[in-house]
Formats: C-alpha cells, structure tokens, sequence
C-alpha cells in the first residue's frame, strides 16, 4: 500500500502583497529562508514520502514556477489545473488519478506555504497518521492544539473517547467550525475540546472516492469520467470543461462535514498557515528591539516592526508597529494591526486595470 | 546705484534625505511645485532686480545643476566655491567682486531654499527696504513676524522706535538670538519684540566691507587680496587658498551680531526655511485626510502624513503622521515629529563609508 503525498500549490496569497503576485504567489517566495515555502514543504516530507510518489498540483499559469524551483519533479509528478476551483475539485480529482494507476494508494494531503517549527515532531505525527490510515477507512485530519483563541482559523470539535491513545492522540471528529468571532474562538480554547483545522489530510485515495461518491455524487461522477492519466492528450481538455461545470468548495464542505469517517490526529508541532505579513512577523527571529529585518536598513527609535527592503537602502526613523514590504515595483507600509487589509490593495488594482501590479 | 541679488546656493540640505544628495541638494529640488525652490527664488526677484544684476554662489560640484536649471545665467554670474565655508565667507567675497566692478552696488541677498506665501506682499516689503538702504548705509535684514514658538529658527531683538514706521515698519536690532529652548521661544513670540531671522539682507556692497574691516579685518584683508573679478585666470587658485585658510561662519556671527548698524524691516509675507520633511509637509496643500501624495499611491486609513512616491506604486494601510519619501535607490519612512532627525541617515552613510547614497 503505497503512500503519495499531494501538495496543493494553487493559491494566491493577496495578503502577500507586494511580494506575492498572481505569477509569483506565496508558495514560491523565500520568507523564512533561502527556501521557498514549497520547497520546505517538500524536504519536510522527504522522508516520509518516497521521491517518486510527489504530487504537486498547481494553476496551468504558475507550472514554470514549479519547474524552475522544482526542478526533480517529472512531469508526471504535476497535476496542472485550467483555474482554481478551490481544494475540493482538485482532491478529488488527484485522488481519481491515483486510484487509477495504484488502487490502494494512500495520500497525503499537504498545503504548499504553511510553516512547521518542529520538524521531527511533524515527522512522528504523520508517521502514526499514517500507520492508522493504512488499518482503517478513515478521513484523516490533522488538527492543532490552539495555543491562543485565533479568529483566522478554522476548528475541529473532537470526541470525548480517544480513538488511539498515545504520544499523538487520534479522536473522531464530530464537528467543522469555520472561522469564529473572538468570543466563540475563546470558548473552544477554553474548552480544550477543540484544534485547529490545519488543511492536512491522510486517507486513501479510495476511501476518499467512496465518501465522495457519498456526499458530493455529481464531483465523483464528473472526476470518474476524466482520462486515467494526466498524460492522455484529452485530460486537459475535459478537466477545463468539468472545472467550467463545477463550482469552487473547499474539500471540508465538500464532503468532510458531511462525513461520518473523519477522524483527528492531534499535533502538537507548532504549526502556522503564514496568512499574512503579521504572521510572517511573528514567526521570525526578532531583535532587541523587536524589529525583523531583511535586506539593507537603517533603524532609529524603531520597534515591533518588519523591515524587508532587498533591493534598496531604507531608513526608519523613530516608527513602531509597521510592516514595510519593499519591492522593485512596489511598496506596502502597513500597521501590524492591519495586515489582513493587505488584500486591499489586490482589490485596488483590479479594479483599476493595473493588473501589472497583482 | 545698481541693486545686485546674491543667491546663495552651497547648502547641502541633510535633513531631505533621500531626495536631497551630495551632489543633489535641497534648492535645486521641485518640492512644491515643478519648478526647484532656487528657479522659485530667481522668479520671485525678477520684477525687483534686472536679469543680469543676479548672481548665483554655490560649490564647483552643483555648477551644473545651476547651469542646468538657470540656463539664461551667464557664466559672469556665476561665483563657485571651492567648498562650503557658510554665508560669512561667502558673502564677504561676492561683496568684495560687486565693490571691484560697481563701487555703488548694493546687494540684496537671499537664501534658495526658502519658501514664500505671499509674493506682491514679499516683493513690495524687500522694495521698501532696498528705498531705505539706498539712502541709509544700515546692514539690512529681514525679520519674520513669528506666527508660533519655533525652536528651528534664530531670532532679532528689535529697538522700541521705529526708524521708519508704514506698512512694513523698519527698526534697528538690538540683539541676535540662536536658536531657542522652548519656554524662551515663546517668551520671545509673547514679548512681541522678536523677530525671526530669515537670512535675507539688503546692503550696499562697500557698507558691508567697512563693516568687515572694523569686526573682521582678517576676512577683509584676505576678500581685498582676490583678483577684482572671477573670471580672472588666478581666482579659483586665490580663492582655494583662502578658504583654506578661513574657518566657517555665518554672516551672523562674522558681523551682523557686532555691526551697530543692523536694522530689520518686519516682514507679514508669509515665510518658510524649509528645514525639514515635516515643514514641507505643513507647506503642501493637504486632502481631506490631512495627507498630502505627490506621486502614485493607495492609502487606507491613513491620516496626516506626506507621501511622496512619483516612480513607484506605493500602498500604506492604517498608518498615520509619517513622512515617506520614496527615490530610486533609497526608501525612508519618519515619523513626523522626527524630521529633524533625518540628518542621521546621512551621518550613519557617511560614517559607513557609502557616499553613494547621500
């Protein structure tokens, strides 16, 4: 039983502008280090998941992306969609290609721009994900113990009974919460009953079918049709049509919610989506005066702020709280608190034609 | 009895970093409107003084931009300085070139930087004072009626009687005062006694001399010994020599504080030094917000600050009293009540040896 990992690298990433564009989005920057968010997603995976057995699944448009930081990838590795349909569509339609050419595949189903602090720990957690996955027909999610009450994520209620105990408890999942208001995202932190739904995915490609074939029958009659292989002249073909009939739904309320296999494995990693330049902030090594800084800066009187200015010389003086994102074309100064405002200025500039700067 | 204009044009103007350089400064920069703040001083004058009764002093390596920016100047009017030595000096030797070739000269003498409000009202107050001194051999100067308690600016004391009442009444200087703490200054604004000093003057060219000579002989001596004009093969040479020879200073302190023959004629006109971000911040035309954006920008909850960004797309999101000047190879982001520390930038540059971007 053979286990694939899918990586899912279509976003957008508009709370990263200026750096991220619509042809540059946020999986492919270096953020952290000299790695882009896609390439860590990959070498954290790497000994989990045989070289050979990588997916990645992206946008026609941002494939030459994928090659060029990629470059190990073989074509066949690339699933490429015509335009984004959000990660239903797109799960299930590599899990209709996996079945397919490997009938007991089993997937792993990973975002391409989070941010993971323990990696060994990551490691160990998907290892016992896995072990279970490959003994039981289950939805597998991997949920995050919240460490504060945290409005931009969704949550996962958790069963009372363990389903496995053991240094990464395993729990059916009883409910999805979207995004709550602060006071809810309180309560369920309070409560310990609930973890964030962190995007990550186990199962096997077949059971997956089947729960499809359950609850989203028109998204498993549509995906059965298609070619079995990516590589047939006619797969692009159809895709477009089918993704032109389908609409956009996240595989949560695709099927998951409806659901009666999705179960839970507790991380305790540290784990991060990297939403927005604040998080960006928050998730790196600051100095004395609190102050991240990339590139060539001169700071005074200067505080609690991130600095990124590759390109050119900049001079802060006596400014606290900001993000500065400084690019060749563009320039983002913005209140921390303000960060997912960011997207803002996307809305902007497509609704002024200036599409060269989004 | 020709009236000649000075312009001093050697400053360097530290605190416009980064539009201001080295070998960009401050007057030859378009800060209010297209034309730079020394073409707005040269038009201000022309209905006072005849085209070619101007000259213009600056360093050898800003003649270019003069020449470039008053290409109707001849190279006759034209005076270059090896280097800086502040106004004393300066003027001392442009005295002494106007004394040489029209022994009746007098000399109205303007900074390049400034800003002026109200030009009929600025042009008819410098008239009546050029009246006065054409028949009073005073060393003139021209007060501002202070609008507010400014710790940026020295000060005149004047004399209880006028020497000569009217719209703009004339009065002999009592005193000199640098630069004020603050409880001073507004002592000074209450008493109704002070003026500010604005660096313009107005006097006949052989006064100035008789003065130096009582207060300054050896800046007289050293004036008297240069060639009778700038055009002559030995000046540059001459010149070099003696500045080498001199320490700085202004005109204040060289004569005006000593001379018993200062008089200040009290001038409503409206006027600014420029001295900063934040006063060509105050200057500018302000949007509803308090903002002033010259340049291409999206601003979001943003109040009461100065963006300039005319080569690139700038986005700032709920930020507010910042000064953000954005160039070609330099970014800076002050906040407002910090502009005088802009001069910091430039020593960290100079001090590290990267002369190239200040």
């Amino acid at each position: 039983m053979s286990l694939y990992a899918l990586i899912l690298a279509g976003g957008v990433g508009a709370r990263f502008w200026p750096r991220s564009r619509q042809l540059q989005p946020k999986q492919f920057l270096s953020v952290f280090s000299e790695n882009s968010l896609i390439q860590d997603t990959l070498n954290r995976i790497a000994p989990l998941v045989a070289a050979d057995k990588v997916r990645v699944m992206t946008r026609f448009d941002q494939a030459h992306l994928l090659r060029e930081q990629l470059p190990n990838l073989s074509e066949q590795q690339l699933v490429l969609e015509p335009f984004s349909r959000s990660t239903g569509p797109a799960i299930a339609v590599a899990a209709r290609l996996l079945a397919a050419q490997d009938p007991e595949a089993m997937m792993l189903v990973l975002p391409s721009d989070h941010r993971i602090q323990d990696q060994p720990l990551f490691q160990e957690t998907l290892s016992q994900a896995i072990e279970y996955v490959r003994t039981h027909d289950v939805l597998m999610t991997v949920g995050i113990q919240p460490s504060h009450p945290e409005t931009g994520y969704g949550y996962l209620l958790f069963d009372n009974q363990p389903l496995q105990t053991g240094l990464h408890p395993l729990y059916a999942v009883r409910q999805f919460v979207e995004k709550p208001e602060i006071e809810a995202a309180r309560r369920y932190v309070q409560s310990e009953r609930y973890l964030w739904n962190s995007g990550m995915f186990i199962w096997k490609a077949k059971t997956l079918l089947a729960e499809l074939a359950l609850h989203a029958p028109e998204l498993y009659q549509a995906v059965m049709q298609l070619p079995d292989n990516q590589s047939d002249p006619d797969f692009d073909a159809q895709l477009k049509t089918l993704y032109s009939q389908l609409e956009s739904g996240s595989i949560d309320t695709v099927v998951l919610e409806k659901s009666a296999k999705v179960c839970v494995i507790k991380g305790f990693f540290g784990w991060s989506d990297v939403g927005s330049w604040e998080s960006v902030y928050q998730l790196s090594p600051h100095d004395n005066s609190g102050n991240v800084v990339r590139g060539d800066a001169f700071t005074y009187d200067v505080s609690r702020s991130y600095i990124y200015t590759p390109q050119r010389f900049s001079a802060l003086i006596g400014v606290s709280d900001l993000l500065v994102v400084d690019t060749e074309d563009a320039l983002l100064i913005c209140h921390r608190d303000r960060a997912q405002d960011v997207r803002l200025v996307v809305q902007h500039l497509e609704s002024t034609s200036r599409g060269e700067l989004c």
